[in-house]
């Protein structure tokens, strides 16, 4: 088992990376949040909190029936709280443990491939108020993270590719020796946590998170560094509004990069390399998720582009990769120009991503 | 107008105290969150959130409500919220900006004696989850508080008579030279704010909150010194209980010094006079109120006493003064006689407060 220090503002907090011991950890918490979902293996006599994690309950509303069920599960001020679970619970048991008694310790344990190789560590809450998502949140960090690469076992090939493309955008973001290694280490998504490749597995997940690491450290805030972290997803968040939100975010992700790449080009090797990765994650996709990607609104990727959060009055934002091979983010004048070769990229990226859906080898 | 800088372990906040400068300040906020129970002078454009503050409404849902108020009246990420009001406000404005966008600042103007005097600084928010009280809440310092003392011109006798009760308190907890000065300084509650007194008012409220400040700058966390500040208050409670709850805190507060006197009786020059001082606010309520301290339930009042939370399975606490006159935290055994003196203690004390309710000097 391996473990990392991540520091912040707050203190540091420890994340152990291995395979099997999610229930020998989480019988240590005085209660333990869960998404039923999860198939967790019996916690011995914790008190476990079902908590059946979706949008619609990433609500203050959510977030007291936990806080009720952790004083019935006897929860008190010295305790320390259990979270088994993805985004959801992330957020759900974030908050709930910062202001349960003014704040108690807490651990969590990812259990889906976004948060195992991304979204567990620099986490920061987001809960929906009256529909306004991600109005609130804060930022409070779990006490230890347990990252077990065997819960991946069950979870479905999309769900695996989703967090290979946040991954492989951590990794590329990092720099062309972080991301070689990535392609060194990388089983396939398939292949992840399966008995035969659980120590590849361990160790592909060690190195994105010490390279999100360097991220998160240095720019706790998202201020300046952390940006670019947000590679692909101007793209992405477009694509999901004009595919009607019917993919994965992390698949969003992957064209997204694709189309980022086509946008403006910078034929470097690792450019290249990622633009093969994301064709390699097409041809894991089975058959008939090309339908998902079928019928893409292109006015509606328009409109979205151009509300997008990181622009400003007269500029859009991405973040582009330079003939150096790094990224930075870039702005780009809200001309009809601009729009229109976002859009050719998109359409690039996403019928060269279709092509390859389900594609053999 | 004077000023305090408060320094907590999130950075250092300011204290403004002086005289009709409120509306002013409100005026440069994004928006306002106020009691309507506070006579407000309109704060210009700023839009108003009118929150009618009760205990009933110190829940999450509360905090909803304001949040919502908050996105509509146009607060963002680098807006200030106003808080104009009482105890309820500040808990529920420290929660609201705490996670609004992850974090807004905000600045803080207390309206009642308890909270000018006292709560104002060192504020920890506390909510009520389900019927638990306080059951969740954080630590969030405003950016700024606005002490202006003739907010206070509009409140009831009784209001001020708390008020001035946590202030003897906490200048009593400060040593001898502070509750002389506290002495020196205070205009009656019924002065307090008073056009002929404005000037004496204000000293005596950055006295008392400079007391404060050692107390809170020490021990931030409630762990040691600032525990002394519970003087009283191990009484008070259970008086509130005995009394079903019909006398305002600090008033309970001022009973409950008497009576920590009477139960060990330290007789120093110091508790002579806060025992005094005590007689003299007795006096300046109005005579009707003694009808509000008729009918102790002596048998609730030990209840409450045996339950109080300071307590551990074998022993009471008190907080006590001692012969130098200092205060500190001591530990009485769970025996019979423990809860007959305490209750003897009492009894004294609120038929001595009694007598002297309405009593002409």
């Amino acid at each position: 088992m391996s473990s990392l220090s991540i520091r912040t503002s707050r203190g540091t907090y420890e994340v152990l990376v291995g395979a099997g011991f999610l229930a020998k950890e989480i019988s240590a918490q005085t209660a333990v949040i869960v998404d039923p979902a999860v198939r967790l293996t019996t916690p011995g006599r914790t008190p476990v909190i079902a908590f059946e994690a979706h949008e619609g309950v990433k609500t203050l509303a959510g977030v007291e029936r936990v806080l009720i069920s952790m004083h019935e599960a006897g929860v008190r001020r010295g305790s320390s709280l259990g979270a088994v679970g993805g985004g959801v619970i992330q957020d759900v048991a974030t908050l709930a443990s910062s202001i349960y008694m003014r704040g108690i310790n807490w651990t969590y344990a990812p259990t889906t491939m976004m948060a195992m190789l991304d979204s567990c560590i620099g986490g920061k809450s987001s809960i929906n108020v009256a529909g306004i998502k991600n109005l609130v949140g804060n930022i409070y960090p779990p006490e230890r993270v347990i990252v077990d690469v065997s819960v991946a076992q069950s979870l479905p090939i999309e769900a695996r590719i989703a967090g290979y493309a946040e991954a492989a955008k951590i990794c590329f973001a990092g720099g062309s020796a972080s991301f070689d290694q990535f392609l060194a280490l990388a089983p396939t998504a398939a292949q992840f946590a399966s008995d035969t490749h659980m120590e590849e597995s361990i160790l592909l997940t060690k190195h994105v998170l010490k390279v999100k690491q360097w991220f998160i450290e240095t720019d706790e805030f998202d201020r300046q560094e952390r940006l670019i972290l947000n590679f692909g997803h101007t793209f992405a968040h477009a694509l999901e509004s004009a595919l009607d939100f019917a993919l994965p975010h992390g698949v969003a992700v992957a064209i997204g990069m694709a189309a980022a790449i086509r946008y403006n080009d910078p034929r470097t090797s690792a450019s290249r390399a990622l633009d093969d990765y994301v064709a390699g994650m097409a041809r894991q996709l089975p058959g008939d998720f090309s339908g998902r990607l079928a019928h893409p609104d292109w006015e509606r990727f328009q409109r979205a582009l151009e509300s997008d959060k990181k622009g400003s009055a007269a500029y859009l934002r991405f973040v582009l990769a330079a003939q150096d091979g790094s990224l930075s983010l870039q702005e780009r004048d809200r001309s009809r120009t601009t729009i229109e070769d976002a859009t050719a990229a998109a359409r690039q990226a996403l019928e060269d991503f279709t092509r390859r859906v389900g594609e053999q080898t």
